[in-house]
């Protein structure tokens, strides 16, 4: 299991999904202020290139470079502010849902051994 | 600017993103000790399902449960292991990503800005 390289693989994926959560704050600020602007760059981001962030941006860059700058702005902010919370939030998220996975299928075997002889609830 | 929301968005993409890593390890494992189940779990999870971990997880828990326990159990310990170095590593993979794109934008404009009279480097 090497896991520096699922870290730095994770670390690209992270890098990838913020920018698309910038992308989506910066659509969502120029829906307000400018919204030829966030329609254009909605149609921009819709063609699947966002999937990796650094060809997204150098795409933009060669269009519309005040606005990819701003995009990179806002992962960067976004970098600083969310990525403190994630180890306790993942950690949680994941163990929270493995239990709830455990409980659901214990419930379905335990229901299945019991039926059909006591299959009423109310006869256990 | 929710960061609140963009935080559990991340959290939950991240869950899933670990999960497709624990199946990858998994499957590579399997492939030194059970090749068939490898090939199996491979094709289970070329489906595109995997792009929510937990009904991956809940479908494959039908048909393989101890193989489903099995890769919540690795997710948990990516978690637990991974997680911790995001933050730093997303935090600088960012800043020097951004900073590569503004340098090289820079020096497209630069380049730009002196040609044609001055195209040859020798002569600035």
């Amino acid at each position: 299991m090497d896991l520096k390289q699922v870290a730095k693989d994770t670390t690209k994926f992270l890098s990838s999904y913020l920018t698309y959560q910038a992308v989506r704050i910066v659509i969502s600020q120029l829906s307000e202020t400018n919204p030829p602007l966030a329609i254009w760059l909605s149609n921009f981001s819709a063609t699947g290139k966002i999937q990796d962030g650094e060809v997204y941006i150098q795409e933009l860059i060669e269009v519309d470079q005040p606005l990819a700058f701003r995009i990179m702005i806002v992962r960067a902010h976004l970098a600083d502010e969310v990525t403190e919370f994630l180890p306790e939030m993942t950690i949680a998220a994941i163990a929270q849902a493995n239990m709830q996975h455990r409980v659901h299928y214990l419930e379905r075997v335990t229901q299945f051994n019991l039926s059909p002889e006591s299959s009423d609830p109310d006869s256990i």
